[in-house]
Protein backbone atom coordinates (compact mmCIF):
# COMPACT_ATOMS: atom_id res chain seq x y z
CA UNK A 1 0.00 0.00 0.00
CA UNK A 2 2.32 2.78 -0.88
CA UNK A 3 2.14 5.37 -3.95
CA UNK A 4 3.76 8.56 -6.10
CA UNK A 5 2.15 11.82 -5.27
CA UNK A 6 3.26 14.56 -7.08
CA UNK A 7 3.80 17.85 -4.48
CA UNK A 8 4.67 21.24 -5.73
CA UNK A 9 4.45 23.48 -2.63
CA UNK A 10 7.19 24.68 -0.74
CA UNK A 11 5.84 26.39 2.38
CA UNK A 12 3.24 24.89 5.16
CA UNK A 13 -0.05 25.38 5.30
CA UNK A 14 -0.69 26.90 8.96
CA UNK A 15 -3.94 26.32 10.76
CA UNK A 16 -4.95 28.70 13.07
CA UNK A 17 -7.33 28.59 16.15
CA UNK A 18 -9.41 30.97 14.23
CA UNK A 19 -9.59 28.48 11.93
CA UNK A 20 -10.54 25.62 14.25
CA UNK A 21 -13.27 27.99 15.32
CA UNK A 22 -14.53 28.29 12.35
CA UNK A 23 -15.07 24.93 11.79
CA UNK A 24 -16.36 24.50 15.00
CA UNK A 25 -14.81 21.10 14.99
CA UNK A 26 -12.21 18.40 14.13
CA UNK A 27 -10.08 18.95 10.59
CA UNK A 28 -9.16 16.04 8.96
CA UNK A 29 -5.72 16.21 7.58
CA UNK A 30 -4.72 14.04 3.98
CA UNK A 31 -2.43 11.64 4.31
CA UNK A 32 -3.03 10.02 1.67
CA UNK A 33 -2.00 12.47 -0.71
CA UNK A 34 -4.38 12.56 -3.04
CA UNK A 35 -7.41 14.75 -2.09
CA UNK A 36 -8.19 17.77 -4.06
CA UNK A 37 -8.37 19.88 -1.28
CA UNK A 38 -4.84 19.52 0.33
CA UNK A 39 -3.87 19.73 3.26
CA UNK A 40 -7.78 18.85 3.93
CA UNK A 41 -9.34 15.57 3.40
CA UNK A 42 -11.78 15.23 0.67
CA UNK A 43 -12.69 11.41 1.20
CA UNK A 44 -10.28 10.47 -1.54
CA UNK A 45 -8.24 7.82 0.71
CA UNK A 46 -10.86 5.49 0.05
CA UNK A 47 -9.66 4.75 -3.57
CA UNK A 48 -6.42 3.50 -1.86
CA UNK A 49 -7.90 0.80 0.44
CA UNK A 50 -7.76 -2.18 -2.09
CA UNK A 51 -4.30 -0.89 -3.21
CA UNK A 52 -2.02 -4.06 -3.17
CA UNK A 53 0.15 -4.27 -0.46
CA UNK A 54 3.17 -5.24 -3.04
CA UNK A 55 2.72 -2.35 -5.40
CA UNK A 56 3.50 1.02 -5.59
CA UNK A 57 0.81 2.83 -7.75
CA UNK A 58 0.64 6.37 -9.82
CA UNK A 59 -2.71 7.93 -9.94
CA UNK A 60 -4.13 9.41 -13.23
CA UNK A 61 -4.47 12.71 -11.56
CA UNK A 62 -3.28 13.32 -8.05
CA UNK A 63 -6.24 15.87 -7.44
CA UNK A 64 -8.84 12.80 -7.78
CA UNK A 65 -9.69 9.43 -6.93
CA UNK A 66 -9.34 8.58 -10.78
CA UNK A 67 -7.65 5.78 -12.78
CA UNK A 68 -4.75 5.02 -10.99
CA UNK A 69 -1.87 2.87 -12.92
CA UNK A 70 1.03 0.63 -11.69
CA UNK A 71 4.39 1.81 -10.93
CA UNK A 72 7.06 -0.09 -12.41
CA UNK A 73 10.31 1.38 -12.23
CA UNK A 74 11.25 5.15 -11.31
CA UNK A 75 14.22 6.34 -14.02
CA UNK A 76 16.76 8.77 -12.81
CA UNK A 77 18.89 10.92 -14.46
CA UNK A 78 22.91 10.06 -14.34
CA UNK B 1 9.50 22.64 -8.99
CA UNK B 2 8.02 19.48 -8.45
CA UNK B 3 8.33 16.22 -6.83
CA UNK B 4 7.17 12.43 -6.25
CA UNK B 5 6.72 11.54 -2.83
CA UNK B 6 5.90 8.15 -1.51
CA UNK B 7 2.91 8.30 0.55
CA UNK B 8 1.93 4.91 2.66
CA UNK B 9 -1.60 5.90 4.20
CA UNK B 10 -4.46 5.53 3.91
CA UNK B 11 -6.36 7.59 5.93
CA UNK B 12 -6.36 11.34 7.38
CA UNK B 13 -4.79 12.50 10.56
CA UNK B 14 -7.27 14.29 12.39
CA UNK B 15 -6.84 17.55 14.61
CA UNK B 16 -9.53 18.40 17.14
CA UNK B 17 -9.79 21.73 18.92
CA UNK B 18 -7.82 20.43 21.70
CA UNK B 19 -4.87 19.82 19.83
CA UNK B 20 -5.05 23.74 18.76
CA UNK B 21 -5.26 24.55 22.84
CA UNK B 22 -2.44 21.98 23.74
CA UNK B 23 -0.04 23.73 21.24
CA UNK B 24 -1.52 27.38 22.24
CA UNK B 25 -0.88 28.59 18.80
CA UNK B 26 -0.73 28.14 15.40
CA UNK B 27 0.01 24.43 13.59
CA UNK B 28 2.29 24.10 10.35
CA UNK B 29 0.96 21.37 8.43
CA UNK B 30 3.48 20.61 5.58
CA UNK B 31 2.39 20.70 2.10
CA UNK B 32 6.01 20.17 0.14
CA UNK B 33 5.84 16.61 1.39
CA UNK B 34 9.48 15.62 3.03
CA UNK B 35 8.76 16.35 6.96
CA UNK B 36 9.71 13.55 9.01
CA UNK B 37 6.81 14.36 11.15
CA UNK B 38 4.33 14.21 8.38
CA UNK B 39 1.27 15.33 8.42
CA UNK B 40 3.06 18.71 10.59
CA UNK B 41 6.00 21.05 9.26
CA UNK B 42 9.62 19.93 10.40
CA UNK B 43 10.90 22.87 7.95
CA UNK B 44 12.19 20.22 5.52
CA UNK B 45 10.33 22.01 2.69
CA UNK B 46 13.68 24.49 2.92
CA UNK B 47 15.01 21.77 0.48
CA UNK B 48 12.88 22.96 -1.94
CA UNK B 49 13.65 26.58 -2.70
CA UNK B 50 16.34 25.72 -4.56
CA UNK B 51 14.39 23.25 -7.22
CA UNK B 52 14.62 23.77 -10.92
CA UNK B 53 11.22 24.30 -12.48
CA UNK B 54 11.60 21.95 -14.92
CA UNK B 55 12.79 18.81 -12.59
CA UNK B 56 10.73 16.38 -11.11
CA UNK B 57 12.77 15.46 -7.94
CA UNK B 58 12.86 12.07 -5.84
CA UNK B 59 14.71 12.69 -2.64
CA UNK B 60 17.21 9.92 -1.50
CA UNK B 61 14.08 9.29 1.71
CA UNK B 62 10.98 11.56 1.67
CA UNK B 63 11.46 11.47 5.92
CA UNK B 64 14.45 13.95 5.50
CA UNK B 65 15.82 16.21 3.36
CA UNK B 66 18.53 13.86 2.10
CA UNK B 67 20.03 13.54 -0.99
CA UNK B 68 18.15 14.40 -4.01
CA UNK B 69 17.83 12.57 -7.76
CA UNK B 70 16.19 14.29 -10.95
CA UNK B 71 13.59 11.95 -12.06
CA UNK B 72 14.11 10.88 -15.95
CA UNK B 73 10.74 8.47 -16.04
CA UNK B 74 8.46 6.89 -14.78
CA UNK B 75 7.91 3.98 -16.41
CA UNK B 76 4.23 1.97 -15.52
CA UNK B 77 3.28 -1.91 -16.02
CA UNK B 78 0.88 -2.53 -19.19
Amino acid sequence: MAREVTHTEDSPYIITPDDIHDEKGDVAICQCGLSATRPFCDGSHRATHDEDEDVRYKYENDDDDGERREIDEIVFRD
